[in-house]
């Protein structure tokens, strides 16, 4: 099989080194294109989600398949190829010189075809353990969903450790607690999980936290809606 | 080393079979008080944050210190007794038959004189390697900053498999990305590791998501809640 893999990013990087040696690859530089094989199986365009269309509407007709790795971008954003289109999204977070074990991250495929589907089904194969078919829209809830759950998480977690650095303690001191709380999630869903003051509505550690953080307006607003949206879910059935 | 400890909670569980081998312990029902000895050199009082007072006042007279296991509760919840008193609290959740490696585990302790001090903190060390001292304003900081990272998060990882289970999939799918997510804030800040389009300050994909939230007015409330928060902390310096 052969790949050329348009992009110089974190994803583009890391889909080489996960492909190394599997499948022949060239890389492309987005700007210059120099290297491209236009004889190559599959082109995969690994490059911001802006740029995907300009860098689409430039690539020399291939014999090929030209596909993107971006999960919030539609695969029509390929349509005006001629050849066979297709999404090749890894739902991960890469970073630069950080290893992974990419057998673990979900490949999601799209295509309009299922001969195309069968191709970039087989090169996620090739990578990882865990690769299913999901059309634009799935990924536009699955993008939602990872939101909640890993960006907005995290930044509770930047919160949290103000809040500790505030009062001469480290985000360290937590972390036993983060990783049980997240253990606990693979044998119970999150929603049976759930600890807290809001899922006992316990009225007065609650108000207990407000006044702690009445100087802080944004800090109260944001405590107060996540703790309404605890007791409404699991006590308004 | 003599220990009573009273209770039959996870938490009284937990720090009977840490202890195990290590000292001499009683398990002391918190009704009956049978079993009690007069004679121990700490007695750990480990029953939920509002029984704590009544067990405190039942107890029989002891040589040796009083100490709760309560990390939201103030030391003198004990100042009804003649004896030296503390706290000894495990920063962990605690889950009946899970086994946990209680040397990660942050112990927190307070007394109120550096003897009481100096033997709670031998006790605890028995048990962790995560020792340290906080007195009660520090816990309660802990407290909030614990509900932001763990109850909060979790909450907004069932609302997360909720969007998931609404369109055809499972959490399993996102576990690899928060689990990097996570890794990633063990050599990065949780603010410096932030990624996601609210950081990006990309309106452009904020409002593909709220207009898929948008029959759901909690969910969107949540999520320009934390948007907003997260630009405010990073852009508005």
């Amino acid at each position: 099989m052969k790949i050329n893999i348009i992009g110089r990013g974190n994803v583009a990087t890391h889909l080489i080194a996960a492909l190394e040696g599997k499948v022949e690859i060239r890389q492309v530089n987005p700007h210059s294109l120099e290297g491209f094989d236009e004889k190559a199986d599959v082109t995969i365009i690994s490059v911001s989600d802006n740029a995907i269309r300009k860098v689409a509407e430039a690539l020399p007709a291939t014999s090929g398949i030209i596909a993107h790795t971006s999960g919030s971008t539609p695969i029509d954003v390929l349509d005006c190829r001629k050849e066979k289109t297709g999404v090749f999204y890894p739902l991960q977070t890469f970073t630069k010189g950080v290893e992974l074990d990419y057998s673990e991250i979900p490949f999601l495929i799209e295509a309009k075809d299922t001969d195309t589907e069968k191709t970039l089904l087989d090169l996620a194969a090739k990578i990882s353990n865990n690769v299913r078919i999901a059309d634009s829209e799935k990924r536009k809830a699955l993008h939602v969903a990872s939101v909640f759950a890993c960006n907005f998480a995290n930044h509770l977690w930047a919160i949290s450790e103000k809040l500790l650095n505030d009062n001469g303690l480290e985000f360290d001191i937590i972390r036993p607690l983060l990783k049980e709380t997240l253990r606990k999630t693979e044998h119970l869903s999150p929603f049976d999980a759930q600890t807290g003051p809001a899922v006992r509505r316990d009225s007065k550690t609650i108000d207990t936290h407000l006044s702690l953080l009445e100087n802080d307006r944004e800090l109260m607003n944001i405590y107060q809606t996540l703790t309404s949206s605890i007791i409404s879910s699991h006590h308004n059935k």
